[in-house]
């Protein structure tokens, strides 16, 4: 990797992390809920959700196995569904925290203190104190050669979101719940709209 | 899909889309710059670019065939390079301008008065206007069968980024460069950092 025409030849690990997880751009900051075998809850913080496509309603998630959230690869497949909710300004350094490297049998739901919500269609936990809580099916697993990672595809099955939040148009105003964007491995942004632009025509 | 335990049965098309863009949280706004076979540009403005690994440097892109920015696949499968750039407050509305469905012979570069620059390491056109810029190099292609999009899978071959912007600890602050985040398909949105966490400990 040539920077700015000069090889990155001195940079270590932490830094060479630090740098490529900058390059994206901002990213979403998520909780991801799932049960595990024993039915026990797990909660796992990730920034690398994203949107595939409305229509069957299909969102991704990067797995990296060998990384702290490794036990929500394991729950997704066992158990088929799992959640997705929004991280806020309330919530978010109690989301942080889920990241740390918890026993399998300790739920970070506990250890953070956020409390499992749970609804009818499937056994996975949402988060309480999220406003914006998505319920999904596993419907594909993509193996990642390159670096061992997994891309995991689920299909919406279920929203909960307060009322208010949506919109006639369909839109759900993101900003207005408070939900934060993420930058790098661990900076956390509040958002401000600068403006809505119309369908763009030649 | 459930809503709040009613199905959104009159939900329209148009509903529908603008919905399910708006779950994954905020997104990345990116500028893809291609080369097609007849040596011509192209730029095109995506929010599904994402952070797949640091070691080696690999970045995901999500591309459906059947939208706006088709020419970009067909290029970046052609030519095996392509850049990625940030899209900063100043350039926000150009890059969204790239979106109108323009002629493949038509140069979006041109279209929105923006500037090709290019490299020596390969020939795929950066944005001389953005403060960001990635090149990177083809590695894996992976088609979505759910609903034909594809997965383009890049590693960075070069960097091209202010050398303040570039601090100690490897971390690129994009806020500090202006780059904006996207919520559902067309709001753009500054950021205020809120804070740094520290790496989690049980």
């Amino acid at each position: 990797m040539l920077i700015n025409n000069h090889p990155l030849k001195n940079a270590n690990k932490r830094q060479t992390i630090n740098l490529v997880n900058s390059l994206s751009g901002f990213k979403s900051a998520n909780l991801i809920g799932t049960k595990n075998d024993q039915g026990n809850f797990n909660l796992a913080l990730f920034s690398s959700v994203f949107h595939l496509g409305a229509e069957p309603p299909l969102m991704g998630l990067i797995v990296r196995p060998d990384s702290v959230p490794r036990h929500t690869l394991e729950n997704i497949r066992h158990n088929g569904y799992y959640t997705i909710n929004h991280v806020h300004k309330g919530i978010y350094k109690q989301a942080h925290q889920t990241s740390a490297r918890y026993a399998k049998e300790v739920s970070e739901f506990s250890a953070v203190n956020l409390t499992p919500e749970l609804g009818q269609l499937h056994d996975a936990p949402y988060v309480k104190e999220s406003y914006l809580k998505i319920g999904l099916h596993l419907r594909d697993l993509k193996p990642i050669e390159l670096n061992g990672t997994w891309l995991v595809i689920g299909e919406v099955i279920e929203l909960r979101i307060p009322e208010k939040a949506l919109k006639e148009n369909g839109y759900i105003e993101i900003e207005a719940l408070g939900s934060v964007a993420v930058s790098s491995l661990d900076h956390y942004h509040s958002t401000q709209l600068i403006q809505t632009l119309p369908y763009a025509k030649p």
